[in-house]
C-alpha cells in the first residue's frame, strides 16, 4: 500500500515524503537513500560551499534527488545554482528570502521549484515567483524558521493557493516525525510533507554521534528558538528568523545575551566550533525541532520512512472508522 | 454521521468538541449552545469574579456544561471552586498551576477533572494529580500559553498517557478552528479538541463587534504572542505563560518595552480598559490565535460545532481514500 496525492503524481515518487535539505546534515548518501525508499531526498545547500556540494552531489550516485538553498545565503553566491542544476535535481527548494532572481533558472532546468515559507504574506510572494510547490513551515521545527506554527499555518496556506493558484502544491513542515504527523498534515489539506529532525536522527545524516545520543533522549520540551548558535558561529541571519536546537548550557548561559555573545569575538566562536567537531553537546547544541521527543532510535532513512508511511496509512484507514451514524 | 471517540464515550457527548472556557468571553449562553448542538461547552471563569460566574451559570439554563478556571487565580480564591460544583458541571477545566488542591474536590463532585497542559512536564504532573483528560495546547493558540507548538506536543503527550496512564484521554488544543484541525488532532492521537478562538468568534461570545470585525478581516501572519496586554490589564501573570491577541497600534507601541509599560501607571490602564469597553481596536487587542485566519464569518456556535465535524467527517473519510496498492 502507498498514500497517493498530488504531490506523489507530481514529482513521480512513491510516498508523498520529503526530507528537508538541513544545512551540513543532509549529504548526497541521506538524500539518496530518501529517494530510493521512495520519498524525495534533498541535499543541504546551505551556507555555500562549493566543494561540499559538489562532494555530496557525488555520494548521491544516480538516485534523483533535488537540492534546498538558504536563499539569501545563495544572494551571495549565485553560481551555486548552477552546481545543483547541473545534476538534473527533481526539485529546488527555496527559502529565507526572495525566490524570484532564480524561478526562471529553476523552471528551465525542468526542476520543480519549492518556495518555503513561514507565513502566508510570504506564501503570496511565492506565488507570485511561479513557485510549483510551497512548503509551509512551523516555528516548531529544528533549525530556522519564522514564528508561526504548523497547524493553523498549512490551512490558511491551502486556502490561499485553493483561491488563487490552484494548481500549486502545499506541504506542512515542523513537527512532523512520524506516521501520525503525516496523516495530520494531510488532513490539514497538505499534499505531502517535508521532515527534518526524523531524517537528522538517521543512520545516513551527517551528525555528530554525541548529538545523536542527546537528541534520542530529548524530550521536545528541551529545545530553545533563539538567535544564540547563530551568532557564535558568525552566521548573520536576518531577523525574524531564528534557529532551534537542543538546549544545553551554553544556551542556557547566554540567550537574552546575544549582544553580549557577539563582542566576546573569535575565541569563543572558535571554541564553539571546536566544540561542534568533537561533539562537546555542552557547548555545541544539536539542531533538531521540537518533535526531537517522537524520536527514539537512530535507524536508516529508508527504515524511518517505511515506518512514517506505514503509520499514517493505519491512521488514515482507522480515522475513517471513527466516523459513524450519528 | 458523528465521530466517536473515547472523549464522546467518557463524557457521554455527541460529538469531541470542548469550547475553550476563554476568561471574560465564553459565558452560559455560548457554553450552552456548544453543549446543546452536541459538543461541551466550557464557561470561562478566569480572574475570578463571584457574581459574574454566578449570573452566567444561570445564563446556560438547563444544558449539562463544564466550567474551566486559571488555576493561580483559583489559589486567591478558592471559594469560587464550590460555585461550579454547586451547578453540576460535567467537568471542571484547570489551566496554568497546580492541579493537586483541587483534583479531589471535583472527583467527589463526579465531574472530569481536566487539565490543560503546555510541556510534557506538566503532562506528567497532571497525570500523578489524577487528571480524567490532559488538554495539550499549543502556543498558537488565543490567549495565554506556553511556548511549545501543538502538532509535536500532541503526540508526545499521547505517548506519554499511552505508557503510563492509559485510561487518561488527551485533547489538542491550539490553531484548531475547522473541520481539518479536527480531523489532523484525531490523527495525531488526540480523542477530541478544545476550540477556542472559533468559538470566540460565536454569535454567543461575549466579545465586542468591533473586535469580530477586526478579527474576520485578520490573517494568522497578524497576532503577537506577548505580555503587554497582562502588563496594561494589571494581570499577574507568572513567566512563562503569555497572551496572544491581533496586533495593534498598541502592541506594536509596546511589544518589548513591558517594564516601560509598567510604569505608565493608572492613566494607562484605564485608558486601555476604556478603549476595550467602547471597542477601540486600535488600543484593545483582539484575543485570537493564529487560527484566526481560518474564521472569515461570526455565525452560531451551534452551525459553527456541525460544520466542524461535517467537515472532519469528510476529510477523515478522503484521507482513507488516498491509500491506494502501492
Amino acid at each position: 500500500m502507498t498514500i497517493r496525492t498530488r504531490l506523489t503524481e507530481r514529482l513521480r515518487i512513491r510516498h508523498p515524503v520529503l526530507s528537508a535539505p538541513m544545512a551540513w546534515a543532509a549529504g548526497g548518501r541521506l538524500a539518496a537513500a530518501v529517494s530510493n525508499a521512495g520519498g524525495l531526498g534533498l541535499i543541504g545547500g546551505g551556507y555555500g560551499d562549493r566543494d561540499w556540494l559538489t562532494r555530496e552531489w557525488a555520494q548521491a550516485g544516480n538516485a534523483v534527488i533535488g537540492c534546498g538553498f538558504i536563499t539569501w545565503s545563495l544572494d551571495r553566491k549565485p553560481e551555486l545554482l548552477q552546481v545543483a542544476l547541473a545534476n538534473a535535481p527533481r526539485a529546488v527548494m527555496l527559502s529565507f528570502g526572495d525566490p524570484r532572481p532564480y524561478a526562471e533558472a529553476i523552471r528551465s532546468a525542468s526542476a520543480a521549484l519549492i518556495c518555503q515559507v513561514q507565513t502566508v504574506r510570504q506564501a503570496r510572494e511565492a506565488l507570485e515567483a511561479g513557485a510549483d510547490i510551497l512548503v509551509a513551515q512551523g516555528s516548531e521545527a529544528g533549525g530556522h524558521s519564522g514564528t508561526r506554527a504548523t497547524l493553523p499555518l498549512v490551512p490558511e496556506i491551502v486556502d490561499l493557493c485553493a483561491a488563487e493558484a490552484p494548481e500549486t502544491l502545499v506541504l506542512a513542515a515542523g513537527g512532523i516525525a512520524d506516521g501520525r504527523g503525516l496523516a495530520a498534515s494531510l488532513m490539514l489539506g497538505a499534499d505531502g510533507v517535508l521532515v527534518g529532525s526524523r531524517f537528522w536522527a538517521a543512520e545516513e545524516a551527517l551528525v555528530h554521534p554525541n548529538a545523536l545520543s542527546r537528541a534520542v533522549q530529548a524530550s521536545g520540551d528541551e529545545t530553545l528558538r533563539s538567535s544564540v548558535v547563530d551568532v557564535v558561529r558568525g552566521v548573520d541571519w536576518p531577523p525574524p528568523y531564528a534557529i532551534r536546537t537542543l538546549r544545553n548550557g551554553f544556551t542556557e548561559r547566554w540567550h537574552g545575551q546575544e549582544e553580549a555573545l557577539a563582542r566576546e569575538g573569535d575565541a569563543v566562536r572558535q571554541a564553539y566550533a571546536d566544540a561542534a567537531a568533537r561533539g562537546d553537546m555542552d557547548t555545541a547544541a544539536a539542531i533538531v525541532g521540537e518533535a526531537v521527543g517522537l524520536i527514539r532510535e537512530i535507524r536508516p532513512a529508508a527504515a524511518i520512512l517505511e515506518a512514517m508511511v506505514a503509520d499514517a496509512e493505519t491512521w488514515l484507514v482507522g480515522g475513517a472508522g471513527l466516523v459513524r451514524p450519528g
